[in-house]
């Protein structure tokens, strides 16, 4: 029996970057898009009990957190080659769980408003939003992709970050996550899970 | 040759979990203690671009970030079997990305006594404190460990997380929480982790 495979998203919503990731790794999949509203429903926090997009359904495992999706999707489908084999990891989960972790919430706390004070900043995850940008220019100029030579679920996940961050301006536009951002942009998958979303965008009034 | 493995920490910080991991590892390690002061020095930001601990350096990889520190040591030594296979770490991954991801920007935002707006909550990873709290009890209490039946380097991360957040106060006691420490507590290796740093701390004076 062919696997069964569930996205659970919205196209509005980081479940772009799990659609991204399914259409690097080319299996089939059905998509269910749900409403914001309906994500508190107790039938979807049977799923995910944060009330959030994306989680996927395969065979019975349920995978939310989109970094943690690029990562299962990785292992389980290595044909797509899309994770380094196990001994030379390092660099793929620093920089996953880099962006997953600081970056992410440096980002989302600038979009709030909020930078930790000066003296907590030793102990906040992130330090400050400054010195995470930094770090993220240091990962994305070190080697050609974000885990080495070759492209990886990481750069599904980090890239879609810096993308989204850069048009959103939670990400500052510097050159080096620009030029980072054009070696993935014209991914045939990344083109393909774009319109896929489009499509599925609800019409303008 | 043997494998040359390094710890960067300091024994009051995140690094105990890095030693802990380590410790089950059960391989030889030197660690560097480095002052708060040291971290942002040139020397340990050619490291860590973060000036912060904890980072490893194997045989010339650097890992930053307690959760890839830990996932990155299980791959590397299977035989320790702190991972699952590769086709069954749906858990592992879901859990090990919430922890370093919404709990612990939950846990740090709630220290520093920020919470977002309830009309942006939608957007932030985390959603609310409360909704990321009620996610962990549901994660600890579903199977026996954090990834299933079995031990793995993802109890050490989550574990950690429980167990300092119960204590400073950014977790809240509840009995799943307890109920989970409990079971991870007692383990050879993080007795031994939790005496080095112990040891390492600076003398009162
Ligand atoms: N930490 C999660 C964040 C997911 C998330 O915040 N999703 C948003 C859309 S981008 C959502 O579903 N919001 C609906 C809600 O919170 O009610 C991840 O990385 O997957
Ligand atoms: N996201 C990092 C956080 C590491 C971190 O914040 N470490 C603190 C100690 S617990 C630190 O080194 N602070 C020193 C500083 O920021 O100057 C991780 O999970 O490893």
């Amino acid at each position: 029996m062919a696997d069964e495979l569930v996205l659970y998203s919205n196209p509005m919503s980081r479940g772009r970057i799990a659609r991204w990731m399914l259409e690097e790794v080319g299996i089939p999949y059905r998509t269910e898009m749900l409403d914001f509203g309906v994500m508190k429903s107790p039938d979807y926090l049977a799923i995910n009990p944060m009330g959030k997009v994306p989680a996927i359904k395969h065979n019975g495992t349920i995978v939310t957190e989109c970094a943690a999706v690029c990562a299962y999707l990785a292992d389980v489908f290595p044909h797509a080659k899309l994770a380094p084999p196990l001994p030379e990891r390092g660099d793929y989960y620093r920089w996953l769980f880099f962006a997953s972790g600081p970056l992410e919430y440096a980002a989302s706390n600038r979009a709030l408003g909020f930078e930790p004070p000066a003296e907590r900043q030793a102990m906040m995850g992130y330090g400050n939003y400054n010195m995470t940008l930094d770090t993220l220019e240091y990962a994305v100029s070190a080697n050609p992709f974000i885990a080495g030579n070759t492209f990886s679920a990481a750069d599904v996940y980090v890239g879609s970050h810096i993308a989204w961050g850069m048009q959103f301006g939670t990400i500052e536009k510097r050159p080096a996550f620009e030029a980072y951002w054009k070696k993935l942009e014209h991914r045939p998958a990344h083109i393909r899970a774009t319109e896929l979303d489009d499509a599925a965008m609800p019409a303008k009034a």
